[in-house]
């Protein structure tokens, strides 16, 4: 099998011991090791220094080594045969606070095994991180959360290692991104300081652990690499996004933007990296995110107005009969209202130009998206005018918050080179429509480049490249952490941000372009 | 409490967490110590992660931090109140193949706590290393050794505490320091490569390990540090016993002699240190030891013959009873029959002078030491021809090792600064004796320094001194192994070490002086 030239996984031929040379097995091993790496530390657990002297001569002293750097030091991870033709598997999880996603990779050249992806179990205490956090208020309760997530953790892995032909024990090195306060509950770690000032994490560098310590099923010795945090709001969901977008490579200015519960952004280069994170301004969450439904079939995620005919097509996801909007497509639905004319530029819907659509329910307006002869709920789909005024405080925290990072390094939006929208959620959102209801700046569209899920990738890199824990390192170093201040230069861009798609048109010139006369 | 400069306790007061410097729990503990390490790694286990939070309120940001190092990163290996009362302690090992010694000292102040021996439980299995070895050939054999020394550990190191009024959870530290085979053994390492050619053991530098994988009782994330061995034949309490002599820092070369079952000797200075064991040659082990007890109260311990009078006057310990004689009592024996006449230069007792003391049994003299009617057992205590044979071979051997040792440096013995005597058995030994019988060379008394347990005393340092690792280390690592020869030079030399005190008697000019005309 091939091995790729930084991975984790070294081969390994010893010469025998002899008379000439009776080195130790464990140091002999190390030696090889040490020479290999260009290395001074490498530690052997206690348990696997049990396992050397046998497994060495069963292998005829040619062994796949297994390692991981932490803290200065290499880390013998395992030992599986040279000449065998078992996997040496590592999983990757993106550990988010809705859903995860599992991915199982072959350590030694890299390849993608397989990937599985589940809601997060932890939901049944709570959706979201307060609630998690709150109930937590006992060394019980805070067990059962972190059991809920990693046996799960365990039940997929072992179901996609079966899948793959492999054996949990064949799993040596995993590697976590989440937010602060997910990454505290999968490692039992009491996040009840996160959430109350002056919001104290127990640790941002929790840096590599033994899997068995967590509980997660693996081969006895696995480590587990746990991505750092910036602090109470700013994840290493984030930092794997980042080390994913590459963005802290390059010579020219970027800006990567996670849009998923919370907006959280990071501007920079090779050189400086500046981040903030919208939890602290009037953010997204339950803005965006509320009105929406999780993607799935039926969701409607693209939605088109003819400007002329008034005519809508309207895109559910595997073309099933419609059940919801997700949050993409309410980015696109207001777009598409706003340019027909529908909403206005205050995002007030227009009574006139909505006729037949519009009801009213309690003196409130409702826009009759799909009407229930046609809804696979049996009743009709419809959006309120408190759910368009969430949307637009939502985009207009999202524009503000960029706007504010950008000026507070001394930018303007056109200095950016890549714009990086990460995240699943951003991945679907249509850069045309976010332009056109002025949630993301009116740049060029070859500006914008979606990432995906780009913590998973950040995870999967860490497992596969010895040069990652060290980048990740300099990734969390190097950035500055922007507290949002709610200030009056803060509200008065909100403020202008509120409308559609800004006060300042002249900000917007390819939305001016598109806009019914 | 006080600190000692170089204590592995670090008292740390933490600024408590504000808005302004809102850095998580273990981040503000880590860069703390950093700062007052001075390094950059400082790697904490998960258990104590989850631990820290209600630990540094609890104790109102003082703390008292446990640490070690290993392998180019230090271990936060526990934490207690800064404030508090309760001590904070270690646990030295002396792992002899017969007796075990542990002592608990208070790991902040260097304080010895209390001290306890026992021997060691697999003597049930066999006497010495190789029974042990050869019975340790299954995986459950192995374990059952393991099990026997460490319940063992664990049982004294609980009495040890509670004289103390301390717990085994305030146990942080431990280190152990034994021959190649019993470190096996106490790791539950399979021995069996090390007694078969081309004798490999399966770690010689065991490093650090968690104290509870080896099923030792103290706090949880209590850490072992164990002794680096250099070979099959030259295990950790060797190098304990040079960290305790100071040999390896002085500019002048001393040499070193464990008398244990096996005559294992360092040569060297600050710059250099050659090294050889016994048990390549003709051993002292059943030699001395076999006709010898342990020392307890009876055993005879010094014995003087008044050449003048032919008076014997016999010291047993506490003055009991006599129930035996120990080897540096059987040393003392020797050289006063020898310096009385009773044993002639080939060390046969001569008849004629022996008188009333020599019975003869199956055509064997033997040498009435105790009658029946003094001694506490009630049978006579006697030595025979064999015995003394046996103990002029083991004297030959040792003068003979010593001999080929120096000479291999090019030295001879008065270019030797001092002559440290290692072990507990060697410290009783009374070198004027020792020189009489030609067992060491006839060097001015104040060369001789006796070490007492150096092993016991080389690991306690190691709990004691942050810079006694790097210190083993570089004792490992100059450490040049001579493996003994025994051709024809080696032959030459034995036989001429095979009289009383030597064929040259102009080597031992003191021993001329005493002896009765």
């Amino acid at each position: 099998m091939n091995e790729s030239m930084l991975s984790w996984v070294k081969n390994i031929r010893l010469s025998p011991p002899s008379l000439a040379n009776n080195t130790a097995d464990v140091d002999r091993l190390v030696d090889a090791l040490k020479a290999e790496l260009q290395t001074d530390h490498i530690r052997v657990d206690h348990d696997l220094m049990q396992a050397v002297p046998s497994l060495i001569r069963q292998c005829r002293y040619h062994l796949r080594c297994i390692l991981f750097e932490d803290a200065g030091q290499w880390l013998l991870v395992g030992l599986a045969d040279g000449a065998g033709d078992r996997g040496v598997a590592g999983v990757a999880i993106d550990l988010g606070t809705s859903r995860v996603v599992l991915r199982l990779v072959d350590l030694a050249d890299g390849t993608i095994l397989d990937e599985t992806v589940f809601d997060n179990p932890q939901a049944e205490v709570g959706p979201d991180v307060l609630t998690r956090t709150h109930y937590a208020d006992s060394a019980e309760k805070l067990t059962h959360l972190q059991h809920l997530i990693v046996d799960a953790v365990n039940e997929h892995t072992e179901l996609l290692c079966r899948q793959c032909n492999l054996r949990p024990t064949d799993v040596y090195l995993l590697s976590v991104a989440g937010n602060t306060v997910m990454t505290h509950l999968f490692m039992g770690l009491d996040p009840r300081f996160i959430i109350r000032e002056p919001y104290i994490p127990v640790v941002n560098r929790p840096g590599v652990q033994r899997a068995a310590d967590m509980g997660i099923h693996a081969d006895a010795g696995a480590r587990i690499f746990i991505f750092p945090n910036i602090g109470s709001y700013f994840g290493g969901d984030l930092i794997a996004g980042v080390l994913s977008s590459g963005l802290h490579k390059q010579k020219e200015t970027s800006i990567l933007v996670d849009v998923g519960t919370n907006a959280e952004v990071v501007v920079g280069n090779r050189d400086w990296l500046m981040a903030c994170a919208g939890a602290a301004g009037p953010a997204l969450e339950g803005g965006v995110s509320r009105m929406g439904m999780m993607a799935g079939p039926g969701v409607i995620e693209r939605v088109h107005i003819d400007v002329d005919t008034g005519k809508w097509d309207l895109k559910t996801i595997d073309d099933a009969p419609p059940v919801g909007i997700c949050g993409s497509g309410m980015i696109d639905l207001a777009a598409q209202l706003f340019l027909a004319g529908m909403l206005d530029i205050r995002g007030k819907l227009v009574a006139s130009a909505c006729a037949g659509r519009l009801e009213k329910e309690n003196g409130l307006h409702r826009l009759v998206v799909i009407p229930a002869s046609a809804s696979a709920t049996g009743e009709a789909l419809t959006i309120s005018q408190a759910d368009i005024d969430s949307l637009i405080r939502s985009k207009a925290a999202m524009y503000t918050i960029l706007e504010t990072i950008t000026s507070h390094v001394g930018m303007g939006f056109n200095d950016l080179h890549t714009f990086f929208i990460a995240g699943t959620f951003g991945s679907f959102i249509d850069p045309v429509s976010a332009i056109a209801i002025g949630m993301i700046p009116d740049l060029p569209l070859s500006t914008y480049r979606s990432l995906g899920n780009s913590s998973l990738e950040g995870a999967t890199m860490a497992l596969l490249s010895r040069n990652v824990p060290a980048e990740i390192d300099r990734i969390r170093n190097r950035i500055t952490y922007m507290e949002l201040n709610v200030n009056q230069d803060f509200m008065n861009r909100f403020s202008a941000a509120r409308f559609l798609p800004h006060t300042d048109r002249l900000l917007f010139p390819s939305v001016k372009i598109l806009q019914k006369g």
